[in-house]
């Protein structure tokens, strides 16, 4: 049996997880229904009847808040970090070799079942929010050569990578399924390179 | 108000809605149980309760049975056959050209749908059958150099087109969804023959 006094622990106000619960599916409406970008921490606040210094106790920054929204395993700073320091021409390369081992990992199928689900339903404007959001306003910047094609390199990454998700963990085609990251990374990476700093056929 | 004569049309038996959809319904089963090479038509009509004659007369091939069970909206022959006629070095340009203008048709919005629907619940062996069994078996011997690496090289060239029918089709994003066809083959075109022909890293 749970006493009261163990349930409110010091430095923990009581309904602490209705809070947070509620916090999250706010945060999951608003993101979906207007982006990230047009989405406060006020707003989300405001729409779970808390402090807006509440939510930054309890989730940190609102892209942090975002990843738990979509109950991403990890917060995509810690792949969107190392990729500063890696020179454009190596991104390509370097990528896959970031993002596999995550998606390999345990932490890994928690996402992968929140993308199923997102696909399956109608959610799938938080995936674009974050792929234009986030992932482009990131990277996009750095490849943008010739001006105004950054969008769509990163769009042409996201066809390729999101592809490598589906055929290695939903479908499970084998052998893919089980091949060594570097051995994937290995033959996709050229193609990633490519379409963020090579040629981009309809683009002059 | 449909009277008895009406439904009776000469040389349609009674009953016949309710036959095609039983044995559309044993076909799903027994195609997601057991793959499309270890399902007969013979065990679907026996399953269904019909004569295999009829599952024929209905559907034909087991092919166009498979193709009718996923609900796609064309015969998988229509793609297939004008590619044996490619030279295999032309293949990665080519698929692109052929795939796209179907999967943008009114008739591609069925087999989005059902890709989306399919990926949702456990029915993935059906994809995966249909990749493996159908595509793979297809093209896989002509692409098969060196030898063994046929199977793979079909997993890599789906892993690039999964991911622009979940980019164009499914996350919708802009600018790649609205692109004209031909700019996207010619740039997955290249990404493509490379993995059908070219250097595959980790098979000697």
């Amino acid at each position: 049996m749970t006493t009261n006094a163990e349930r409110r622990r010091p430095g923990r106000p009581p309904g602490t997880s209705d809070n947070r619960d509620r916090i999250l599916e706010t945060a999951r409406e608003l993101f979906a229904r207007n982006g990230i970008d047009k989405t406060s921490i006020r707003a989300i606040a405001a729409g779970a009847g808390v402090d807006p210094a509440l939510v930054h106790h309890y989730f940190g920054t609102k892209q942090q808040l975002f990843a738990a929204a979509i109950r991403a395993p990890i917060d995509p700073m810690t792949v969107i970090r190392p990729l500063r320091d890696v020179p454009v021409e190596r991104i390509g390369h370097v990528l896959p070799t970031l993002l596999l081992p995550i998606w390999d990992s345990e932490m890994g199928k928690g996402f992968i079942a929140t993308l199923r689900s997102l696909l399956a339903g109608s959610d799938v404007t938080l995936i674009r929010s974050f792929l234009q959001e986030v992932i482009a306003a990131e990277i996009g910047p750095r490849i943008d050569s010739p001006r105004g094609t950054g969008r769509l390199r990163v769009q042409y990454v996201a066809s390729q990578l999101l592809g490598v998700v589906m055929a290695r963990y939903i479908l499970e085609l084998e052998p893919f399924a089980s091949l060594p990251v570097e051995q994937i990374a290995e033959t996709i990476g050229p193609t990633l390179q490519r379409y963020l700093t090579g040629e981009l056929p309809g683009s002059v």
